[in-house]
């Protein structure tokens, strides 16, 4: 039986004060939009529809792909109107589920088990149960029972005492047959204060056809929250991550705080991983067996193999190009690697030194105040404090090559391309602009030179 | 009708265990005392007037100035003993506020009730409604009606069963007939345990007298919290910044963690601002539009322009000079700006790079592992990594100035004064004590000498 | 009377997830087991033995110590079949309290309650009051009352409504009197679903004897809360990092953020001392008078004298060696200090500065860029932005001393061994290979050569 999804993303959300659409807002670095798309894509639907409207153009350039079309709903003039606009775009004579694109964590369970009661003939509400549901159309069952077919929903405005105490409240999502939706939909009018076209006003007409309305209850709600401001938004982020945190401890990850620790994108960890406060993670991470990562560590798009260690402040950006550090390697503190760093195993990347497009085999050693950009070095090689690579004339970008077992001694400038033979030893402070034979020690320094007699200035005055 | 403002700052403090008197103890950056003195110049008072003792001339220098006066009570006898010192200095016959100096976070809204509640005429107490009001004393009204006349404060230790009910409790805030309290405090005395002298005593000669007393309730009690304890003041502290937090999400900044934020100054912000995890700002910063701030930034005093981008883990401290960071510019990781560091748009400050002091113009770069202070930079001028401005001659600063498209290479050191210019090329590893003429090519580096037949030294046991 | 420590610490712990023995996992540094170890070691017991199984090698090998012995129970086949093991190392006549290795809270006081209860002659439970008991064996009292004899302990699968309504829940610690002891487990069997031997049955022994059997009650959930999962162990580490921060509060430490501290170790502080946000200490830290931590801190095994100021991003690990900041220094930001740094007083340790193994004295300054390693520095020298001591020659460490008031400049190499006698001077960008004499100018660099004409590289496509 035939599936569409509709996603309603067509409102400003003025509330957010922000000039991005509101389904574009961002919750752990995905757009609240690709988050419901991503559940979505889940269930098995001819179509997925998103009903766009402000921002129409910018949230379509965002979201575009395969098998998602959208509608414009232009003016937006309720929900009922939003889904008026759809009607021509639904297929077949199954079912229709509506989904909100800023309500970003609803899970694909709770949309299968809405689709499911649907099954192409009842209308489905999602609806909530809480201690407090202020705000929320209360959800009016017959005989009052909790499983009795729902009557009504009453908004929380126009509820009478005895309708405020009932716990269970509308989400704004539903599952409906497809056909008939289309005819509800049809009949809808704006005879009220705001002139806007309710969706919610085919209830009554599902009830007066005798078409079953059910209510089927989200398991949390976590899952049904909106965000229609930056403080909900900050508020699901967090509820996000501790979600996330928790899967991790669950999976045997060892969080230090639960509370501090942020993935936006997905972290794929083996067996015995330690991660300190106050990480983040971002794209694609991966963590091998053992691996501990320090407190305050900012790690994006990397591969991080087995018995590697990250110390505090480390800095690792693999952007679309990934970094790899290999087995054992000690990373940090106040490291940073960049896209195309491919350390080896057991490779020392220590204090204040920068990687880039680089590779650098077993063993390899670079541990402090230092720049490697460009470069391949082999096992072994002891670079220097203070050694640089200057990659870069100004135009172009030249490669360095530091063969097996090669010292680079401290302060030293390798000005690219150059190649540096195995075993190759560069005295200190020396700028290398030849290449150098295996074996050899290079130095390229000035003489030192003794003045006697010499005053230090004086302070002005 | 005039209006004084009597703030009570004489007490030790014993708990805090600190040499610092308690009021001066900071919360967000300002102490306790500066936090209501702050308060209370939203209101048109004729006086101000702080009370201290212990640590008095510390507390007077620390918050002294224009329309403050301080009245000392040695020895400290008592709340209604505070008050009795004071009286001399009470000018007119209107109101007067008493507040405390360890009670930081009243609102003005809520003082100005107060003061328009007494109107010269009521004794109005300030109280708080609580679930558990364990520990203050029980407002007693008549008839036990929520809008009935006080009738007593009635101690914690004093109340009958159906007393420690009462969940309003007394603040220990209050505004007075300025009259009355005159006479009303000549007329207390200390026959009790603790032989001193308590104000409240006056809410019974109110009574007697037939004046009305009046009980305003503080909308939460965060306003009313006062600091006994370091845990006390931690408690405050992040109460303050959670509410700083949301009012910066009202209007439209997105923060990836409220709980993880702290302001201790005044934030300016953009539309788009984004500020991610364990960020930290001082003193005065603005933001333009769009400003994205990494995790684990440190910002003091800066003017940060819109679309700018600061990665996680930069440092700027302004201090009193400032620092400015222009359009588009991109900063950090591990970037530190110093006082005067004036940073023109789309300039480039990278990893482990140190500015002070120094001008950059339009799209100057220094990425990686560099020193500017007390420079001026041109335009497109690339500052090679390791490069350093030796600015400091062990007495006195020198100007490094560097023209437009110039280039500097690695671990080069620009001896200040000097001059490079425009268009200038500076060969890696340089040392430059001379001026370099615009175009031109400089390099001061020694020959590259191969030394072949060289041993390794080895390992001595 | 002889006291007997027995500690259960045979179980697997599959819900962990992990290579590692279940009480082997740490706690804020220290294994869960040791947290006992250390607790127990309040106590004066004739033997303190540990009941091992699972990975019974590895955890003896970590927690061997003076009076603690081993006993393995292989397989593990219930709580009772581990005391039995245990019985033959049970000495004397007197008390046995049997505490578990997974739950690591546990108090000193609270032992000795048990220990004090039992006195050899009662059978004592500890005991937990929790508003939700669920999933805890019921303590079912004599008469109901709270202080009535214990009749039994009904697991809460098998309790009736009305057992399950008793909010007194079993923890698994007891004190048993030792002879009674060993006589109860040698008559248990395991004639129950699970085929196991379980402790709680010698409660029937106890009560068919006539031995009283009391529950004592622990103070709160925290110290009977056992680790079985990761998120369990994040939970209860935030419970103790928070108890830590509460009691560092409480002597009048200042706390930025008590929900940011993470102590792994011991910390001892002097007056005034403050610590911002997100800082982690671990092993043994002191913090003199006034000390004042900036936020992001990381500090391991290191003395700081006071009215030293840490500013943020600061590194300081002293690993076994230690490492010593004196009285007024300022270290930082991103500063790193390692092991056997000993900064005297008003040392200034910039960013991105690295010292190691290294003596400063009084005033000396290394503000940028620098490494330090295996140097003596004398009094007010001035070490330059990105100087370096060139400690390692490849095979051997040699030492770099620096006299009194010398002048380092900048970028420069120092090549050790070698000596730079007091008030010498060493120019900008020099490598220096020779001792220099004291008072002294010494320079190693190129001539600066101006070579015009020169084209720069083109970009090339």
């Amino acid at each position: 039986m035939a599936l569409n999804i509709v996603i309603m993303a067509a409102g400003k959300g003025t509330r957010m004060k922000s000039a991005l659409p509101k389904v574009l807002h961002k919750l752990a670095g995905r757009s609240l939009l690709q988050h419901v798309l991503g559940t979505t894509s889940a269930l098995p639907a001819e179509s997925r529809i998103v009903i766009t409207g402000h921002g129409a153009e910018q949230v379509e350039q965002a979201v575009a792909g395969p098998g998602i079309s959208f509608v414009r709903q232009m003016p937006q003039l309720g929900t009922g109107h939003a889904i008026q606009q759809v009607v021509p775009a639904l297929k077949g004579e199954g079912t229709t589920l509506i989904l909100n694109g800023d309500v970003p964590l609803i899970k694909a369970e709770t949309a299968r088990r809405l689709v499911e009661a649907c099954d192409g003939r009842a209308l489905v509400l999602l609806t909530i149960d809480l201690a407090d549901p202020s705000g929320y159309g209360r959800i009016v069952r017959e005989g009052g029972r909790a499983d009795g077919h729902v009557l009504a929903i009453v908004e929380h405005k126009d509820a009478t005492a005895e309708q405020r105490a009932i716990r269970e409240g509308y989400t704004g999502m539903m599952a409906a047959p497809t056909g008939a939706l289309k005819r509800w939909v049809g009949q809808l009018n704006n005879n009220n204060a705001q002139g806007e076209y309710y969706l919610t006003d085919i209830v009554a007409m599902a009830v007066a056809e005798g078409v079953p309305v059910l209510g089927v209850a989200a398991p949390n709600e976590t899952e049904v929250l909106g965000v229609n401001s930056p403080l909900q938004l900050a508020d699901l982020e967090r509820r996000f991550q501790r979600e996330q945190a928790d899967t991790l401890l669950e999976a045997g990850v060892r969080l230090a705080d639960p509370a501090r620790f942020d993935l936006r994108g997905r972290l794929s960890c083996g067996q015995d991983v330690e991660i300190d406060v106050n990480c983040v993670f971002e794209g694609e991470v991966s963590l091998g067996d053992g691996v501990r990562i320090g407190a305050n560590c900012v790690i994006r798009n990397a591969s991080i193999a087995a018995g590697a260690r990250i110390h505090e402040f480390t800095h690792i950006d693999g952007e679309s190009a990934g970094v790899r550090v290999g087995e054992g390697a000690l990373i940090g503190p106040f490291a940073r690697l960049r896209p195309g760093a491919d350390l080896g195993a057991e490779v020392h990347i220590g204090n204040f030194v920068e990687v880039k497009n680089s590779t650098l085999a077993k063993g390899a050693k670079a541990n402090h105040l230092a720049y490697l950009g460009d470069a391949t070095v082999g096992e072994r090689v002891n670079y220097g404090a203070g050694a640089i690579t200057a990659n870069y004339d100004g135009a172009n970008k030249h490669r360095t090559v530091i063969g097996a077992d090669v010292h680079v001694g401290s302060n030293c400038v390798l000005i690219a391309p150059v190649n540096l033979g195995a075993g190759a030893t560069i005295g200190g402070g020396s700028t290398i602009t030849k290449d150098v034979a295996a074996g050899e020690l290079s130095v390229a320094r000035g003489k030192q030179v003794a003045i006697s007699g010499w005053q230090r200035p004086a302070k002005k005055r």
